[in-house]
């Protein structure tokens, strides 16, 4: 088959590599449908984290279960499935506790921007649709395997719930899932803090309420012009980067809480978050305690998370996709094999 | 009047002090019936805090109306009436939040350690009973000035609620208040961890399920062994210190949450603790927001904080109140005028 595998910086090729097969008896192979390319597959492209050898890439898709192995009872071959970019075994002590991305027996993948992928865990990882899900609602299910999820995990960690106020710091893929997310959770007012047109098309067709173009202080004084002067319940940190997380502590009230998805990158003043009484929480998603519900409400088009994606390609332009969202020309790129 | 006033490390002094008076209309006088001693006053009769000239001390306090301002309407000279040891206006956009303790417009006593004590914002700060309460329930309600919404914030703060595992570190009067907070929450298994046999008996009739003498790396081995193998979910840290932030940090399960109400001596790794989805939240207590229902518990005799008390002194012997506290021959000094 054939894969994307990283090199160095700036250097993804379209490789041929060896057919996955089942290892172990709980282990799946799916053939992919479609995979993405994330925000985080950045840092190594970027020359920020490092690559120390040729590394096959990706962690997000769905696709048709090929073969299961001799333990797996919830898919079959033919099924559509999807899974997020950790497995989990949905068993563990930890995984009952609904945080799967810490289950005791998950890990990551060896590569999903590729033809085929083998899924340890498969019964704890992948959730099948019902039937053959429309080719439109591909995008949107795609976005399961990690963004809708981390935008909704972002979400709930921060305990957006009905009334709350939301505002949304990042307007990559994950924080407009963000807002998606708090729009979903009854948020009553929902700020998506950017400044580029189309991501603020793209906020507010996810519900955000209000577009906050500024950033710094004069961001967080729009903010908290439009939360009572206080600032917002919840913050919705997108980004990880230490101007992101201060921009999240600028804007978030006393008593209220920030959640964090975006990969940290500095540190956090917990000592002055102390005496705000300002909670922290967040990590990665626990994409298999969100998936069902989550598919519904794709499956349902009560919810169109695929919109974040705004270019399209074929898995063998691979080098492209990541191109166009170095770049930022692309919000996220969607390939398919 | 005669108050007590912190002129150094290891020296209070029972003092004449003038007479508190209305200055705002919002104001209220409050004669003392009973005030404590705190783990927080102790940082600067300890030395560990500075003492820049004789200041009056305490933040805890119950008594009775003596006098009022003229915009004061829910309490009049009569009354018995507890207050948190922040005062809060109860109408700010914050308090409206529930964030009293950052409330805009609240903030500390001029001593409470006092024959009488000048309470700002009364309306928004002091909380009447019905009647004049029976005397032996003098002490449970002076905890709701400090201690027990401060166990209880911890509890609130970590997100305890039915059927969840808790451990508490600390077993001074806010950790024991942390105990018997989780049990009211409905927590099925609650972990005290304390080596002192008085404190484990107070633990033990709070409603701790399980008490854990050891500490460090051997503590949360055992706690982990009372919780699936896994930590607890919610692990409520109520003193502070470097140590019992590490010993808090090993005790709570990946994607559990912390809740801190130990005054910050320490850091925390938050990157860490990004990567094992472990929340963090605490801070000052907000009283005013626990306060109606707490005291209704303690009125009901549903709760007996109060049992927190070890020592009880006249306010003159208040020297002793502290000396008591610093040598750890008591677990919390009552004094009364």
């Amino acid at each position: 088959m054939f894969a994307a595998v990283i090199h160095g910086p700036g250097d993804v090729r379209y490789e041929e590599r060896p057919d996955p097969v089942i290892v172990e008896p709980t282990d799946a192979v799916v053939r992919t449908v479609a995979a993405c390319v994330c925000g985080s597959d950045l840092w190594r492209y970027r020359g920020i984290a490092p690559v120390p050898r040729p590394t096959p890439i990706g962690h997000e898709y769905c696709g048709v279960v090929e073969a299961v192995g001799d333990a797996v009872t919830t898919v079959k071959p033919g099924d559509f499935v999807v899974g997020g970019f950790l497995h989990s075994d949905n068993t563990c002590p930890v995984c009952r506790k609904g945080a799967h991305a810490n289950c005791l027996h998950g890990g990551g993948y060896a590569g999903c921007q590729a033809e085929k992928i083998r899924i340890p865990n498969a019964d704890g990882t992948l959730v099948a649709t019902p039937s053959m899900p429309d080719d439109d609602l591909i995008p949107s299910i795609l976005t399961l395997s990690d963004v809708m999820c981390t935008g909704w995990h972002a979400a709930v960690s921060a305990r957006v719930g009905p009334g709350t106020s939301v505002a949304v710091v990042g307007d990559g893929a994950v924080g407009l899932c963000a807002v998606l997310a708090a729009a979903q959770l009854g948020a009553s007012t929902v700020i998506a803090m950017s400044r580029h047109e189309e991501r603020q098309k793209v906020a507010l067709a996810f519900g955000a309420s209000h577009i906050v173009a500024e950033r710094g202080d004069a961001g967080s004084t729009a903010v908290r012009e439009l939360t009572e002067g206080i600032g917002a319940d919840c913050v919705l940190e997108c980004v990880g980067t230490e101007s992101a997380r201060a921009q999240a502590i600028g804007c978030v009230r006393d008593g209220g809480n920030l959640g964090l998805v975006g990969l940290p990158h500095g540190d956090l003043p917990v000592n002055d978050l102390f005496w705000r009484n300002v909670g922290i929480k967040g990590g990665p998603a626990h994409c298999r305690a969100y998936l069902p519900q989550l598919l519904e409400l794709v499956l349902a088009r009560t919810i169109n998370p695929g919109l974040v994606f705004d270019l399209e390609l074929p898995l063998a332009a691979i080098g492209e996709a990541y191109a166009a969202m170095d770049q930022r020309r692309a919000i996220k790129s969607l390939v398919r094999p």
